[in-house]
């Protein structure tokens, strides 16, 4: 039996992927991933998702730089989550240029933003 | 600006919760609120959930005891999902009697269960 049949896609063939930093713990980002993006994260060892505006393999770090080298995958008890423990290159997962995707904190009430920004988008992003 | 007005709820008011142990780092699940999940969430300190299956709230730990004291609520950049760091009464998230719902392993093209069942899910549910 193919680990990919023992997924749990969605009726558009896709499956919630979070990646997780396997060093500090944190967690960095949630994405999509399909079969293919899967099967290529695995062969490459390279995080690999499917980016639903693009309608496209999203090769983590294709344009920012920050890829994510990814050491386990693991499965969710439903089978309708997987998650990536990844290195993170740059120490950056978040567009904003953030450590993590998670950088907003309830307190007394409001979204507070807890995390500083290590690198300029702009800078991150600039071709 | 009310707080829950920046969830990015789907097209069914819900939006996907991760859970984490906030000692351990572990990932322990995945499931979904809807706003009157997290607005109790919040209120008591427990983690709250919607079941899909159930239709109605679900206070984690209802039936099996194995509670999730939340120490902080955090929002993604999309706003789209929200993570629960949490004190998990028991060291059990899963159904299964495990730590966590990701005990699954990708290794050589298998999923193995590389995490034990720390109670058996059969005592857990006994009324």
């Amino acid at each position: 039996m193919n680990w990919l049949d023992e997924v749990g896609f969605d009726e558009r063939g896709l499956v919630t992927v979070i990646a997780q930093d396997a060093a500090s713990g944190r967690v960095l980002m949630v994405a999509w991933a399909n079969a293919e993006a899967l099967a290529e994260t695995v062969a490459s060892g390279q995080a690999v998702y499917f980016s639903r505006s693009r309608g496209r393999l999203w090769r983590k770090g294709e344009e920012s730089g920050h890829r994510q080298r990814v050491l386990e995958v693991r499965l969710d008890c439903d089978g309708d989550v997987v998650l990536y423990r990844v290195e993170q290159a740059g120490g950056i997962a978040c567009h904003t240029g953030r450590e993590s995707c998670f950088y907003r904190l309830l307190c007394e009430g409001q979204w507070q933003v807890v995390d500083p920004v290590l690198k300029d988008p702009e800078l991150v992003y600039r071709k």
